[in-house]
């Protein structure tokens, strides 16, 4: 097995090699990808986690894995009681069709990776307008544990306004599927059979449950890991200077750096970042491809997540560097 | 016909009679039902409209009554294109589900009668906050209709800065059933699509559109009046001078009111407040049930609609002195 | 009102005239509309019931007629409760929802006209064979009420093997919109929770429920017209003796008719059948519309219901027949 | 982390030892675990899969071992795409949610274990019954492969006449978590977007993905053991001559014994052959719990699947020999 872990971990994105496509030399190209923390791999400790994972039928309540997970969180983000499912949209389809259920309107909080929603003057502004009105407020928790490591708060402080939350594994925390979703007794309960109806209902999904069991044990370090190498990109954006793209440091508070663009649409700058040539290597000694999505008409978004490392992201500089040049002033 | 239609009117909640239970007198009672704007009863133009509505089989598109409203509905909101849909529930529910396929998070924005979440410090700080990060405002426009009205603006100076929204013809404006859900053109497509799913698409619709068309062709009206007899309510509930509830008039600003309890729980007041007795028509010269609901552990909510009139709102007044002098200092 | 009752009348399908698109003759044209019995139009008796019904809140249970249907459908079905839902995909999509959350697998009994499902060896075969492996049968009743009558017992008999059963009003029975959900108590009770979430929980209800109770007033006796009307078009299309469609006798059961087509494909059928000229005029006497739609490779259904009557079905033949003849031998 | 898996390998209910908590004396149980053919846990070759997998991100269609399954089965079941999900029950779902979007009914074609419904004379007959209809048959294939196994076909023969199907890894086939839909390509098209709107859309699936394929690796040998691990309980059974409890031989096609019991309630038994005793281990020399539902109101049923060996069943035999002595005649 330990072949096969050596195999997989050499798949990472971070330490992949291809070959090139852009211009036909055949060079081997290194891939980093930014286009989301979704597409992190789960790395040995997970696999081994769940190689190893006590299991049961959760249909049944017997997954002590997924009852162990249930329980952990539902300390850490100070909730009465947890369920697993799937994936994060579930987590929050469940919670709108709970909270519509019951009577007075409700607020669901999405979010990126935006820290005023969180803040005093976010979650807790939202919280004294709606309880004022009976309205429920539900918290999309899809980076939940970013902002908190961010806001150095426990997780629990950022919830303690909602009235229910989500919680993703396969982001940030790396887990390769799961998410959660918690409040009060009663809410999970309902949750419960609406899980079941929704077709989310797993059974032996202990093996998922480790993997976020793993994620959960090194958060902090992780993400601030993340939000580490995103700064040292913003920073080192800074320096490029360049006249068409430019980067808001004071906007980069977690794993994401939003990358303004004024003078060529942001696809063609994708392309551009994607393609490895002779002349890149020539010129920086280094043939990348860097995968990031066009976010709005006038921005690409990049994202840090645990398969890109501190190494991969001065790449990635050198890389918009080459790109900036070649489009030149 | 038109006796029936007079049988119907007798039977609104504002002008129903019926036995008192509250001490065996057997007195006849006047209901004022003041629980939520969805207990509006269709009144006889609403009534007519079903009777004469042109309709075809809207799972074909062919439902002239059903397009006109989404038509009209389309430039009122000031969005590409409208769905007519059973509930507004649903509509929220499609919206949800519609955004979860696509890139970036999301915010539902849901609401009571409070116009910050509306007015240009809410809307349009969430949407230039959620913008730059790629994420969807979805609006749920429950009481999209009140918050216009209070605000005097055109509904879609409301909804400009959001990727979709619905509207409820249920509530304020007076509708027996059905919403919308409205968006950009790929937005309804996906939406009509999810509709047709979840078992929304309903045949001859046209005679629920017909119904919502009415409610659009006078809500300016009807809502102001509400809102008027709300405040009529709310400053009548001060000259009360209670020790034990109070009405804070700056924050009734549109069909809604907030009365804070303090002393009684609040499901004593509502219990005495739907009670009739020999003394109440002794002191007042009226029996009058007033129906409303505890709405948080130290409030009862008290809603407006087209069923209740100034005159109705006169005896509101009468039943809640009647009952605070009963609970006494 | 009356005035408008006339005019939705006249815009009922089976007496609309329409100006002729096919030769450009401006022949006006006489409609009717085969493809499918949802396009049924509230008659004068639903738009009355519609506009003098008695309605409440039904998301508080406060709709007498809605209460009042239910309790009538409980009966006629022989369940012990049933739920008002506005579509009959909602009624089977809350039934597969429900059933999933139990133990044991299920069958979903869908059904077209075809009596062979519902006569003693068809559902209660099922139901010897679920029984014992414990699975549920639910009842797709979208035309239940034709076979009820086709096979002259009532519905009770053949909802009586089933877990949970579905019953349409918007097909045979003519409502312009509404379905409802049967079976034991417990069942309805997790029902009314789906309907809800999924945002099927209507408010004033009761104006559709008005309608519903119209067309279960005298099912049998419109169901059986439709039926005669339906054996009657069969019988005549045989006389036609056409070397191209065809129609089996024997399978014409309830009210559809497939016509087999031999040759032209039935897309090319339905086209000229929907078309109008001056030779049609001139060799019938008539202008006559027949929407169709091509239902198999080599088949055509063509579905009667209250808005086709027997003259309207004599139209139908005669215009099959002159589309027969130009299509020649 | 081989020392990992042989933990896990020692917790498989088939070799699970606890404390006996039936009579106090602290003996050590073997748990047998015949509840359901979903309680299987992945063993050995399933776990070294998972930590082994080639994964990406599902939801940009990039995860190569999710794809590898998705063809595989596609190609097993005679279909032209599948699409991986949670559950069965999202796989039926979806398909329900699918087909009634299109024109013409649908049966849902559920199962146990019967084969009359997959024989010649029953899917097939459907089919025939079906397509003369234009409805849509989708086959619930929650244990097709048994089916398959039982009848010496080929899966794609059994689904050949249907329009849509689900295939449940977490049966039979031992898989900890996952199932999938099949279907034309439009179909999957749709069902692709219905996934991602109810939530199922599940990032690094591969890990679950690979533990399907090794389910499909194996599965005609691992079912069919289980089938005569069946087949050797009810000839046991046979043997033990009970006055109260029976089994029908020809009835077990598959991993199913209905234990028919005519006596003490099924609850009863359930319990009696889940405790034990010193006195079971005076007469057996054994002490075994074996779990088993009650059924119907006459039945238990007992599943076999890969958790259970031969020498298991055995075991079991002589459990229900004790308590059935117990019970006397």
């Amino acid at each position: 097995m330990l072949r096969g872990l050596a195999r997989a971990a050499a798949r990472r994105p971070g330490t992949l090699w291809t070959r090139g496509s852009g211009s036909g030399t055949g060079v081997l190209a290194h891939v980093v990808d930014l286009r989301s923390d979704t597409v992190t791999k789960p790395g040995p400790a997970m696999r081994r986690a769940m190689a190893e994972a006590v299991v049961g039928d959760d249909d049944y309540g017997e997954d002590p894995t997924v009852r162990e997970l249930q329980e952990k969180a539902a300390k850490l983000l100070g909730v009465d009681r947890t369920l697993f499912v799937p994936t994060n949209t579930m987590a929050n389809l469940i919670s709108v069709m709970c909270h519509c259920q019951r009577r007075g309107s409700q607020i669901l909080l999405g979010q990126e990776c935006h820290l005023h929603v969180y803040e005093q003057g976010g979650v807790a502004q939202v919280h004294l307008l709606a309880r004022s009105y009976g309205a429920r407020v539900h918290l999309d928790g899809a980076r939940l544990m970013n902002a908190a490591v961010a806001l150095h708060v426990p997780p629990a402080r950022i919830v303690e306004h909602c009235d229910s939350v989500s919680l993703c594994f396969s982001k940030g925390l790396g887990a390769p599927v799961g998410a959660l979703v918690g409040g009060p007794k009663d809410f999970i309960e309902e949750a419960w059979r609406l899980r079941k109806a929704l077709g989310g209902g797993m059974r032996q999904a202990g093996v998922l449950a480790a993997t976020a069991l793993v994620g959960l044990a090194d958060f902090e370090e992780v993400l601030l890991t993340d939000h580490q190498n995103a700064q040292r990109f913003a920073r080192g954006f800074q320096e490029l200077e360049s006249p068409i793209c430019s980067v808001d440091l004071a906007a980069v508070e977690t794993n994401m750096v939003m990358v303004r663009v004024d003078g060529p649409p942001p696809e063609e700058l994708c392309r551009r970042l994607q393609a490895v040539s002779a002349d890149e290597v020539a010129q920086t000694g280094h043939a990348v491809r860097v995968l990031v999505f066009p976010w709005t008409e006038r921005s690409v978004r990049a994202v840090w997540h645990c398969d890109v490392s501190a190494h991969d992201t001065e790449l990635v500089l050198k890389k918009w560097g080459f790109v900036l040049r070649q489009l030149g002033p």
